[in-house]
């Protein structure tokens, strides 16, 4: 099966001081995902299955800033926090309902899973989550999609669970499934030894097999090249540690979400550990 | 603690064909609400805490309807069958947010949870349903709003999971908590002798002790009266057999959700197996 992760910065404005949608690149991933449904159907090998994980983007981030959940505060500051969580939680939730009618519109039938329904953190890292009911999903032929979100934290009352956390886990421990392919778009190539957006002579990493194929860089720079490249690198190591590969691929350019999942090759940085 | 169950047809325009909210009474029922909190607030009590659960109405029934979610169907069918599953979750996810939207305006930490998400039924019935994380946000002052929704079926495939079936669920076993109230804000002053719709004489029944109260009437009639009136009674009748009593009243009815929520005596009827 596959794990596909959409990056926020690609399905929203993530730059917009307030929720917006990017309805340009979303109606065309949407679109590519049918065509790969299509082929796949067309070769009766869908029984495999696929899994969407979305990111927040600027549905997530300005509120979860605004109310910096996730970081410690006092007793008294407990009310105006909770409504912090509220609205955070209730726009990543209308984003991922936009998200789902796009998709349902291509005739992709999606289910989603809202993660602060029945999952918890433990200073910030998944504590319960339980599998079960996305197998059962999967095993009757739905596309579950599921997102970046806040949910209660055993430590800090409430945090923030990003989408590239969630796909680790799930990658992780979804043991009745092969996984054939865990891919990541984002808003560029892969990873880059200087941001790429600043710097012309950024050179494409194609191969990641530690943190220190990165750190030997200027970390600073690494650090906001791509908004949190380097978490997303560290949930993806842990991945290859077990033997599960990942491509971190431009899902603003056409075409290659969907080449990507029928297994061609693409321009990415692929995350693993073999030589 | 209090469970109060918002009825689709308050919330939405429940005969519109299609999904169409009822922000007036949205609106007016979140600020009694509001009020309520303010109230238990200045007596410091509000420990006890308040869960929502609301319908689907205009939202849910149309595609349920359309797609015949919960009916049998022929193998080539599931294609579509899940379609109309995908569609259905995806308009009550929307009704969801738009109600938690309003609830969070008037400063209401709400937290929407998604049946479809962790729930599962067995020829309708609930089969999984993990209260753990409902505790636990109730535990940290959050007011969790759960909704009808459609879910996996262990013999059906899919399902449509009613807020009422919810609403009794979570009553029968929160086993942690003191259930003080359960109210059902529905369009009507209560259960009735006839159709109060259509017939003038329509009475009142004020207390309903077992289904003998309502079927010596002409059943017909009574089905009818309020789309599943006799489906909400059954659900009830069970707490009622186990002493917990719950009350319907009309929610259309400005002040009555606030004065029932606060214990006052409201027009009702009285759902319980106390003479």
């Amino acid at each position: 099966m596959i794990i596909l992760k959409l990056g926020g910065s690609v399905l929203t404005k993530k730059d917009s001081n307030h929720a917006e949608v990017n309805y340009k690149n979303l109606n065309r991933i949407a679109t590519e995902i049918h065509n790969f449904f299509l082929v796949k159907d067309s070769n009766h090998d869908f029984a495999d299955g696929l899994i969407i994980v979305h990111g927040a983007g600027s549905f997530g981030h300005p509120y979860a800033q605004k109310y910096q959940i996730g970081k410690p505060f006092k007793r008294e500051e407990y009310g105006e926090k909770r409504i912090g969580f509220s609205k955070t939680q209730n726009s990543v939730n209308k984003l991922n309902t936009i998200i789902c009618e796009c998709l349902i519109s291509k005739k992709i039938p999606c289910v989603s899973i809202q993660p602060s329904s029945f999952i918890t953190t433990n200073n910030k890292r998944i504590n319960t989550f339980n599998l079960n009911l996305i197998v059962k999903y999967l095993d009757e032929g739905f596309v579950p999609v599921i997102y970046g979100d806040v949910v209660l934290d055993t430590k800090l009352k409430v945090a923030v669970l990003s989408g590239d956390q969630i796909l680790q886990y799930i990658a992780k421990n979804l043991k009745s499934r092969k996984i054939n392919e865990i891919i990541l778009g984002t808003d560029v190539d892969g990873v880059f030894t200087k941001n790429p957006k600043k710097h012309n002579n950024a050179k494409l990493i194609r191969k990641v097999s530690s943190l220190e194929d990165i750190e030997v860089l200027d970390s600073t720079t690494n650090i906001d090249v791509t908004g949190g490249m380097i978490g997303k690198i560290k949930e993806l190591l842990e991945l290859a540690d077990l033997g599960i590969e990942s491509k971190i691929i431009n899902a603003n350019k056409e075409g290659l979400i969907a080449n990507a999942l029928l297994n061609k090759k693409v321009k990415c940085s692929l995350i693993t550990k073999n030589k």
